[in-house]
């Protein structure tokens, strides 16, 4: 049984953990450093069908036929899904996730998606309320910038600051049977609102929040960030990745060593054109899956903490003059092998 | 703990409910039926702010205050709250909640989201991940109408199927120390797809949605309607309330006689001129806890069945020519001494 531990983390029975897990990633994605590590590429960026949105469905759907496949489940044998996406009214998880018949709870995480519904989905399955549960999540370059900036047809100027969402998705199976990598403790963030209304720079929106959660992390388990292999951001970026690190080095802890951000590795940066990093539910959801729950898998490394960080942004309200409020929520995974918090 | 029971359903504890309730609610509700049972009403619509969605994040801050007031508790006492509405980017939770400071889970279940965060609040609860859990939504009717379908300055036509957005929120608290309603099961739904693509219809694009969360429970429990004081739906209004009672009909499933619907309790139908009934986040949230939970805290009914219906409506895929998918989510609320399924 999960148990709560300081104020704001809970630590799971030990048993829970995740079972399988897929990411799939579009054209720009199978052009950076991370490309012959996602299950799938698309490099048809309407996937076939006749709008962004309907392509984002489409990742969805492909992440969780993957992972089940992979898993050897079929979707019956799934109790409940966690989803949502960054568009309105979550569409791609709707339309993407609707044919698979799962008991479903939709989620509005903005980019801190993934880890919102890792949490959950890992909590009842340790409180044996599920006992295979799903967290998936997307993103898309194309519905996104519509959505939220302007059409990409418009053309519009890109600032020094603003991040390139990621198309493409991630999905993950937890289990206590036969876990590869382990949930150790989860901690769920809380809103903060530093001020920032430049809808293009998410990244400092994002970080007092992701600072937030990670200093209550490690006051609640005793435990310091050397302790862990990588402090994995979501999608801060270049500019809110710098900000975090100081915003923790203030509080006297030091990230830098072993921070790395998620919106950092899915791109070659000056390469690929893409200024700040990559960003998007689909960034941290893609990057998790292919880069780090291999890794813990196979052993290589033992522990990681996990920050999907979220720009709660809405278009109306940063138009009617609102700043941007961010959430960060947090989940501690280990390899099977790891002694830390045992 | 809990414990599931059939396919879809899962059997709380037995000691996990109800610590306090409140609701608020608009002008034209004030006129309404209910009008003496809502804790707070506001008969300005702007709230004294100067947006609807900066009013309606004040209904979600105003029915928090309250339901924490009642309670005695603080909101530092709220170990995990669960929040959505109808907004794009939940922008109503998300500035509504923010200075309260309790760990966040943001949702997207449109109508259904009083039930789907009621459930995972009860459920989190139930296994002492947190001691006093938050449940909140909100609906406006401004708001919504600009963003759903048209600015209400523009005087747009109502078709006699449309529904009136509900201007007010619910809050619950659950925990397991004096409950004064208890949560006995819940049933997470499943999406579901009739084809409905009228987005002034939302009454029958979720009546399927409702009837196949009624039936699964009811297998599950081996219940029948009669064993219930009520079957309460949260906006099928009169179209959508019509059509669930014979799709269950057909699979001999009689509710007839003890179905309720939140958007029929909220205004008079016919001297309101709200056409089909009240809908919104805010409908079934606000009438749940000023007509219902109160009954079952005074002992005077006894068992109810809360099925709030979700019509995952986006105005961008229905103008791509998408049908709407639909949710319900049901949970089993009980007066303390009830002897169903005890």
């Amino acid at each position: 049984m999960p148990q709560r531990i300081g104020n704001n983390t809970v630590r799971l029975s030990g048993n829970t953990g995740i079972l399988e897990f897929a990411s799939v990633a579009g054209k720009k994605e199978s052009e950076g450093p991370l490309k012959d590590k996602f299950d799938k590429l698309f490099y048809d960026t309407l996937m076939g069908q006749e709008t962004w949105e309907q392509a984002e469905s489409q990742l969805q759907l492909n992440a969780t036929e993957l992972v089940l496949e992979k898993s050897g489940l079929s979707a019956s044998d799934i109790q409940v899904a966690f989803a949502g996406d960054l568009l309105n009214q979550c569409i791609s998880s709707n339309y993407g996730l609707a044919d698979f018949n799962i008991p479903f709870c939709g989620l509005y995480g903005a980019c801190s998606t993934m880890a919102l519904s890792s949490i959950l989905a890992s909590l009842l399955t340790d409180c044996d309320i599920a006992q295979n549960s799903l967290a998936v999540t997307s993103s898309h370059f194309c519905s996104a910038e519509r959505q939220f900036r302007f059409p990409i047809e418009y053309g519009g100027q890109r600032t020094p600051t603003s991040q390139w969402t990621v198309t493409g998705a991630g999905a993950v199976i937890y289990s206590k049977q036969n876990p590869k990598v382990l949930v150790k403790e989860v901690t769920i963030g809380k809103i903060t609102d530093m001020g920032i209304t430049d809808i293009n720079n998410m990244g400092a929106a994002m970080a007092p929040a992701a600072a937030d959660t990670i200093s209550k992390y490690l006051e609640d388990t005793g435990t310091v960030p050397s302790d862990f292999d990588y402090i994995v951001t979501g999608d801060l970026g270049k500019v809110g990745s710098e900000l975090l690190i100081e915003l923790l080095k203030k509080q006297d802890i030091n990230i830098k060593d072993n921070h790395t951000d998620c919106g950092l590795l899915i791109y070659d940066i000056e390469k690929q054109d893409v200024h700040a990093g990559g960003s998007g539910c689909g960034c941290s959801a893609s990057v998790l899956c292919a880069e780090f729950l291999p890794r813990l898998a196979s052993g290589e490394i033992s522990d990681i903490l996990f920050i999907a960080t979220g720009a709660l942004m809405s278009p109306t309200a940063n138009q009617q003059g609102m700043s941007i409020p961010s959430i960060a929520h947090l989940l501690h995974f280990s390899s099977l092998s790891s002694t830390l918090n045992k």
